[in-house]
């Protein structure tokens, strides 16, 4: 509410204003497209690492495995299209999944959505910092601080809201965009006055001699990893709310030219990486990346160079924001189906889900912080949920379309075509990735389906407990017993004295004795200045209860007290009245001892139906 | 309350069982006398340090400086013996200066001890594994962590109790003890029979040539330095009450053992380290410290040597612990005359001063983090405060004898002698060692007293403010307006209502708008369930408000209103009934918002003097 809060998160937004906070498709594009485009720059090269065992020949084998990756990759977009069209209030795998093959399909979607976004945002903000490292080797030893500096840069831009989120992400997307097409198309350009036969512009590391034969288990291994460039596509649909009227055309613009751009990329560096001779080189010694070898064949180690290198750590680094603009959507919709905690669906003051944003950069920031900054085998785990969802996803839209009245055969086909690829494609990287660390995504998944499931039916049984669809009882309401524990004879006192009148004629007065002088003193404190004005009142005088404590404990005694009163008096309610005095500064608390929060929390946790706390504060003017 | 607790800190103990905590000379010595034995392994040294440019004639120097060392231990022995018998509820600085000089010197004795001790712990822990360190160079790099995990320790063992403390601690202190006596008695024998020329039983290193002359200032600096001997000797005064019956006569007799032995060990080291030529090594390049050359040349490197070695870093690590007997006994002390928070005052279960030992640990903690656990450029300050200390004492004593009734001459020389000499002192060691840190115990002591004077003053206003010597008004006590927020149609909210009436008749139920149609659907159970049957009951029905949110905010509007409410009613109390849900287990507060916590504080801070909160838990069974 202070103007320090505003100026760090932005002014608070009113619900009529959440018009104004949705996107169009340039703004989109950064947003939800930030992490497939960003995977141009590790998924060839993951795929290029395996094949340095062949030897120049390896090489060779990039253009057709890329062009399986982009005919799945087409059959995804085709299939995604639909998914957009059919669910313009957001179709994430897991409303597709749940809502045409069921709950149990749902939710494995969901964990396994889950998890791949909590692996990309940690993925994506490690390999950036790992780009720089490398070009800038004296950070090294700040790997880790730099990946949390970023993390909470992350953080801190999407809890001020989308439209913002999306602002600040524009230039370096554009920037990626714009250097790596332009080197694309010059290359090419370039190969073909060539003859098929470009000169590198600087020369590049010979490739290695073959040390093995291919196999179609490598053959695999290698499309497996090069799937990790496919992670990302699911955003759009999940997030079609957030786009602005029209929306459903808006995200569909927006994925299309994602995935076109993300076609041109892969399709231009498998090319290139082809005719230049560009393999991947050992990532321990003299490592370079295959982005930049290409940069340098192509254009030269110049001022374009630099900035296209700059651009590429920057998107790496930003591509973890494609998490936190879903990963709390994606919550959101789960909460409000009760699998998760109602606070991941409350919005916070910018229209954000703030919770999720956290809880997503608390996790990340464990990872990194567990790896130490330094995140490459996590890849592995990563490409396994997202094509989990991406079939749940494709086989509930084939559902979908088999329900909805009309003929929906060309539909109905291009979505089971995505399903049986996704689907293969799935056991394929499960299969060659399992002994890497996909085996850890098959065990956390169950755990979650786990817990959501009894978070579910906690909700479920206090919701039964609590429902109520009868009138309410108001036939012999009775005064309450009222007690209240009184130390000594002071304007606090006497407030909350006056109070237990207001509410009731049965009070109790209980004084822990300390065992000394001072009790005589306040008993006869109490006969002057409480039962004699309480007689000359024509009320009943309040009972005085003198409690020992041997332990010099006080709020025991209190509290059995209050307990032994409730359990002789079966039909009644006990109040429990606590004065406190409520210090003007937050400083003079450390002065006081905190006898009645401390009271009011052990009556809340202890305390029993019939036990009602009533805390009459005294506020100090000093 | 439970095992576990009682298993790690011991069980509780009743008041009566305080007798059976306190403790004789056996315990007490270990107990009080740590700080004040232990600071013989490093006051010898300190001063050796200062006389290394002297070379070879600078040894000689030592006896007479620590002759003048003994004889200033000696003055201080007779007035402490004084003070523990006129104050036999613990004579500390404090008492004895404010008693007898005002306030304001009671203050600035307080102000300096703790400083004191706060240092004593730091340095003595840091010492010990200083010592420890350079015995096993491989440790160096946990410097910090093996300081913490001590300190850890001797928190631990302080929290447990007095008598735990004593035992803990008797075994380190009388081995060091028998250590150094034996060795000094050895060495002697040794010397008087080779005619004062013994012959080392193992090579000591040579001392290095002198490469200044000697000068007054230098004197005054390795007498300044030699003080830090001293320190610790005030302990056992301000610890009266820690001593079973007779407890004078157990104090004294524990004071004038351990002065007794530490005039033993400061004169045979000093005496030894003569004959035998024995100077203080470069503290840089191949350290040894004096007593391990004096334990080589006397005992040579056997068995004996590695025990007496491993009692001096024992003794030095856990010297800190006479630190944890006093200080929280002096916060206590002044806590009960209002200048610090009153928590300081109370014993916790073990009838020890808690928070003063949580708050001695924490300080203690953040100097040895601060210093990475090496905390040598602390010890000049700490000088200072203690004789500072020393002085307002005695010189409290002499104002003492004055005010006694009866010939006291004797006993005002005494303690004259002792202020006199004490003053001196200061003034020397605050000269000599004031641009090496003393400066900072100047400028402390006078934040730390104006702390002091505020919290006194705070307590005083508040006292006036809510002070109260008249009857209670119970006239015209009228029944409070209550106001009830309520979300929804449910048990919890029907029983919060049901127990409004019980209280008062006239009621407001507020239902913060969501903007939807849930809010109708709300206002026909409202009507159906709530004031049908008030009205059958014969019960004014309870008066709806409709609250709107444009932002979403479900406290504010409440919080709003209730205030709205108070301004309208300046006559009435307003009751603001909060229904709460109690989960069964703590984890079940992850699933559910914390609205009625969140809104009981917001209550509280931005209350009023009218506004009270009633708190109606729901306990969940499941």
């Amino acid at each position: 509410m202070t103007s320090i809060t505003d100026f760090l998160f932005g002014r608070a937004l009113a619900t009529h204003e959440e018009r104004a906070e949705k996107i169009g498709p340039v703004a989109g594009i950064p947003v939800f497209g930030l992490d497939a485009l960003s995977s141009a720059a590790y998924g060839p090269e993951a795929a290029l690492t395996l094949l340095i065992p062949l030897g120049a020949a390896g090489v060779s084998y990039i253009v057709p495995i890329t062009g399986s990756i982009l005919l799945l990759l087409a059959i995804l977009y085709f299939s995604y299209r639909q998914t957009i069209h059919a669910y313009p209030n957001g179709g994430g795998s897991y409303t597709v999944a749940k809502e045409n093959i069921g709950e149990g399909a749902g939710l494995l979607a969901a964990a396994a959505l889950m998890i791949d976004y909590v692996l990309t945002a940690a993925v994506g903000i490690s390999a950036g910092v790992g780009a720089l490292v490398s070009a800038v080797p004296s950070l090294q030893p700040q790997t880790l601080h730099l990946c949390l500096g970023i993390l909470a840069v992350i953080t801190f831009i999407n809890l001020r809201g989308l439209k913002e989120a999306g602002a600040v992400f524009v230039i370096p997307t554009y920037l990626f965009v714009l250097c790596l097409v332009g080197t694309i198309v010059w290359g090419v350009i370039k190969a073909v006055m060539a003859g098929g036969h470009p000169v590198p512009v600087e020369a590049l590391p010979a490739l290695p001699p073959a040390t093995t034969m291919v196999s179609a288990w490598l053959i695999l291994q290698v499309f497996s990893s090069g799937c990790a460039a496919m992670t990302g596509v699911e955003a759009v649909s999940n997030g079609v709310k957030a786009f602005r009227e029209p929306t459903s055309e808006n995200a569909q613009k927006t994925l299309t030219i994602i995935i076109i751009i993300l076609m041109i990329l892969l399709a231009g560096i498998a090319w290139l990486a082809n005719v230049y001779h560009i393999g991947a080189t050992d990532p321990v010694k003299n490592y370079e990346s295959v982005l930049s070898m290409l940069l340098r064949a192509v254009a030269g180690k110049g001022v374009f160079y630099y900035v296209s290198i700059g651009s590429i750590l920057l998107v790496l680094a930003l591509s973890a924001n494609t998490a936190f603009a879903d990963f709390p959507r994606l919550c959101r919709i789960i909460a409000r189906d009760n699998f998760l905690p109602h606070s991941f669906a409350s919005t916070g003051r910018r229209l954000v889900y703030t919770n999720g944003i956290y809880v997503l950069a608390i996790l990340t920031g464990a990872l990194l912080v567990l790896f130490n900054g330094v995140t490459d085998r996590l890849i592995p785990l990563y490409a396994v949920g997202a094509f989990l969802a991406f079939t749940l996803s494709q086989a509930g839209m084939v559902l979908h379309w088999r329900k909805t009245p009309g003929k929906h055969f060309h539909n109905m086909l291009v979505n089971g075509l995505g399903a049986a690829a996704t689907g293969v494609t799935t056991i394929v990287v499960l299969g060659a990735k399992f002994l890497e660390g996909a085996w850890v995504t098959v065990l956390l998944v169950p755990v979650m389906l786990s817990v959501m499931m009894l978070v579910k039916r906690h909700y479920r049984e206090v919701g039964d407990e609590v429902a109520s669809h009868s009138p309410a009882d108001f036939t012999n309401v009775e005064e309450p017993i009222v007690i209240t524990p009184i130390a000594g004879w002071n304007k606090v006192t006497q407030k909350a004295l006056r109070f237990c009148y207001a509410v009731s004629h049965e009070i109790r007065a209980v004084h822990v004795s300390a065992g000394d002088e001072t009790d005589s003193a306040f008993c006869k404190d109490w006969s002057m200045y409480a039962e004699v004005p309480a007689r000359e009142a024509g009320l009943p005088a309040p009972e005085l209860v003198i409690l020992d404590s041997p332990y010099r404990y006080v709020l025991l005694p209190i509290m059995e007290y209050v307990l032994q009163v409730e359990r002789e008096n079966p039909s009644r309610q006990i109040a429990v009245v606590l004065p406190e005095l409520v210090e003007k500064h937050w400083y003079h608390y450390l002065l006081h001892n905190q006898r009645a929060s401390v009271l009011k929390t052990l009556l809340l946790v202890k305390g029993s139906q019939r036990i009602v706390v009533i805390n009459v504060p005294w506020y100090a003017s000093v």
